[in-house]
């Protein structure tokens, strides 16, 4: 399967940056200057890179993405600035653009300014391997603990003719509990690392409804999902539209953009470091979609539940407990739970062991759903998430060793 | 070391509650009906002892709490309720006394009736082993997880003469994430088991000023702590007062409990459930207490950190991300983070390996402080939290089986 999208090349080599080796350099051309959305993260604490492109997408038309991982380029200063500035204008030099058109974005480890001179050894490679086929070696340019790369293809309906495409990529697998918003609310010193996501379409679409569109899916996708409850400095989504097909007003774009950032959340939250199963966190009956949604990700975030999930325990205790102290009114006594598609708590009574038993030999699976129903109301909210265990201690206790 | 209190005596015994055998149920009894304050978990979800002690306890003065591990009588409907009732009603029997006036706590596993068979079967033999020596037999009984029994003495101020005792007792490993309150929002169904603290003092004190006491020194010690980010649906603190000592008023009596409420604190973050560190988080210079609170639950919940803590990591990059998402404004720029005495980022930039190495080093202690310095403003607050290791996963995804 390839992954091209009209109006685009893509690349990835290995430039150095990553201690273990491998492809840590992406590159996205896009062949004339394309309109471009993108959405940050909220953390107050942001890298360099992060301002960068915020700043440059503000300028108007972009014509590539430099994308790299294995250093985040956060917390160094005025002199990792400097090293993003000079990456993205070597960049731009070696491909006839001005330095503006270049967006930038890093993963990694922190505190460690960007080796820019590593990055210009390894551009003019980068820049012949330049290929309408190449978005998987982009897609692995950029993973940094993650066990797999993550790529997507979709579609968006256009007002004539045929459909466009849409191609996202995505990497991430820790420090994954987005907080993506359009205009994060001050400048600040830099750090972390984590998800970064990129879409290319050919859809033809106006710069207001792409942000818009890319705004909505995010909110129902990257935005309700979880592995740690950390929210990262580098979190970095852009979209580019190369408008090489039909034309796309807001509400196509998003249905289009929707399922794929559903199908890369899912992804993600199953890469998620150590993880061994993707949860589907379903709370039904409240009031409206907002507390159903405090609810899910209270659930989703819990400790006590992400180990009953890792011990495949349907402990309906713990769900109950996780939704109890969300802040959000419901009875207890008529509230329901099913996992993994068997009800093992029914209006506020447990169904026994051996129902239990049923669902626990359900959670086995790489991939299932808990339901919680917690009233009559029309509110419902679905907030992904994942079991913890030791695989995220190992991982994260000796991540910087 | 002795810990009576004139006006009461303990008991603990072995009522066959817990699986693994060992003292599972504990009597604390006045010698006359005395003044009782308390505050109670605010999750939604609360179990059936908790209803029945907040009901009693709007009744007047109290003569009894009977505690028992091993079983939170939660989420078990009409017959937990029974069960609790027919355990304290059998207490008030033998001891002469009327069922309104002795208190019940559970902590343990959930969703089986606490066996009250059994609990009536060994309260003859608990009653007579009723000594003014025994407060130590109280706290064995009342654990579950717990490493170690937590038994502290400290003393109250009188108007006149000798100070008062005052001896507290806690229970407490996993699930710790006290939000305790005076009145708990609504009714509801049952639940898990977690903190359950106990004070006796025989200084002379209205309820309200030990009420009030009592809840200015939660706030500021078990209020503040957290093991998990659980917050326990039987989280569980009385104080009694037998008023054979001096009178205190509400400030004495809070000076005599916070040091005893800070001591039990710090050791159930020890003993946190698989923990290794008990790490002070102080967030300093932010415009008020309020804010700085909010930063250092952020910094004391994260997982990111939790782990760098058990991997002895001095990450100021994921204490200065953790504090970035709290919602709190600050400049990172000017920001300083010590760790364990070693300063390592100062005014937004770090200041190298070798300082870290030495910081590191301090991580090995068992018990020690970081200090995130935001701002330059007057506000401050100190949060005790725990590492995460693979301890907690192991303690946390086989509880039930």
């Amino acid at each position: 399967m390839t992954f091209s999208v009209a109006g685009f090349r893509f690349a990835g080599c290995a430039a150095g940056i990553k201690k273990a080796g491998g492809l840590d350099l992406g590159l996205i051309v896009a062949d004339q200057p394309v309109v471009a959305a993108g959405v940050f993260t909220r953390n107050l604490v942001r890298a360099a890179p992060v301002d960068v492109s915020i700043e440059r997408l503000g300028l108007g038309r972009v014509r590539a993405v430099l994308a790299n991982s294995g250093n985040a380029n956060a917390c160094t200063g005025a002199a990792g600035l400097a090293a993003t500035l000079a990456s993205t204008q070597a960049t731009a030099r070696l491909l006839g653009l001005e330095g503006a058109q270049v967006l930038p974005a890093s993963t990694g480890v922190i505190g460690a300014v960007l080796p820019a001179e590593k990055i210009e050894a390894a551009l003019p490679g980068l820049v012949e391997g330049l290929s309408a086929d190449a978005a998987e070696d982009f897609a692995k340019a950029i993973c940094t603990t993650d066990r797999w790369h993550k790529i997507v293809r979709g579609t968006v309906a256009t007002e004539s003719g045929p459909p466009a495409s849409v191609v996202g990529i995505v990497k991430g697998a820790g420090m994954i509990h987005p907080d993506l918003g359009p205009a994060p609310a001050q400048g600040s010193g830099p750090l972390h690392a984590t998800m970064l996501a990129f879409f290319v379409t050919d859809a033809k679409a106006d710069r207001g409804a792409l942000q818009a569109a890319l705004e909505r899916a995010v909110e129902l996708s990257f935005n309700a999902c979880s592995v740690d409850g950390d929210t990262s400095t580098n979190d970095t989504v852009l979209a580019l539209a190369s408008g090489l097909a039909g034309s796309a007003n807001e509400t196509a774009l998003f249905e289009g953009f929707l399922p794929v950032c559903r199908e890369l959340a899912k992804q993600m939250v199953l890469d998620g470091e150590g993880a061994e199963h993707a949860v589907e966190i379903r709370v039904e009956g409240l009031p409206d979609d907002a507390a159903a949604r405090t609810v899910a990700k209270t659930v989703a975030t819990s400790l006590l539940v992400k180990t009953a999930l890792f011990g495949k325990d349907a402990n309906w205790g713990r769900l109950l407990a996780a939704a109890g102290r969300a802040g959000v009114a419901f009875d207890p006594k008529g509230a329901s739970i099913s996992v993994a598609g068997t009800c093992i708590f029914e209006k506020g009574t447990p169904l026994g062991k051996e129902v239990e038993a049923v669902a626990n030999r359900g959670m086995t699976e790489r991939s299932y759903g808990i339901v919680m129903t917690l009233g009559t109301g029309p509110g419902s909210f679905t907030y992904l998430t994942s079991d913890l265990g030791h695989g995220y201690v190992d991982v994260n206790a000796g991540y910087r060793s």
